[in-house]
């Protein structure tokens, strides 16, 4: 699984990128950055989950030490994006307290903006307001 | 050729990445940014240029403007990687100034790290100290 890590985001990216290990065998990762542009935001780039250790709430311990990590740096808020036809994720980033940006295309009422990432690249964009 | 870019480099790094136009036409691009992890660092994630546009100098343009950008930032160090079957790109980096990291396996006298990104995807780590 650590074969889909680009090492680039632990060289550069190491205080908001995390790795889950369990005996030595990884199990999720979530890679993150703060934003040079914006430096109140974070941006979550990247998560997966082995699918062994999915539904055991890892996923939610990834994210909540991505968002401990990003407000020691005076971040306020969290974004990332998300594919509107990945309802799994849609749903998910919903629990965890994002909001879907507004946008006036929507499915099953998330809105989404159409090309977002190139053609027929359509996107959901998350924010999230630390507390 | 705009698709070939995730729009978050655009908005999360737009100081430190950039879009060559001829024409309200894109020609090229790099994107690159500063390093979280080391504050006088900064990395060269991903160039491209038109096939119509290649032996022009414009990638010497963007990455003069790159270094330019974040000497402004403090940074003395620009690194990137590249593959060391990608015999193109590990003269350019040579011409342009970047050494390869030294390492015991090499080819064709450019040393590499073999296995850098994940099993056979070995790396040339090029490392620019800028004036």
């Amino acid at each position: 699984m650590s074969n889909m890590l680009p090492k680039l985001f632990f060289v550069h990216f190491c205080e908001t990128s995390f790795i889950a290990e369990i005996d030595n065998q990884t199990v999720g990762f979530l890679i993150g950055f703060l934003s040079q542009t914006h430096p109140e935001e974070a941006y979550i780039h990247f998560v997966g989950i082995h699918p062994d250790f999915r539904r055991q709430g890892l996923g939610s311990v990834l994210y909540e030490t991505f968002f401990q990590a990003v407000r020691r740096f005076n971040c306020v808020r969290v974004r990332c994006v998300t594919s509107p036809v990945n309802k799994s994720s849609v749903t998910y980033h919903l629990r965890m307290g994002f909001e879907a940006e507004t946008s006036e295309t929507q499915v099953a009422g998330v809105p989404y903006y159409s090309d977002y990432d190139g053609v027929g690249q359509h996107r959901v964009l998350f924010v999230k307001y630390l507390p």
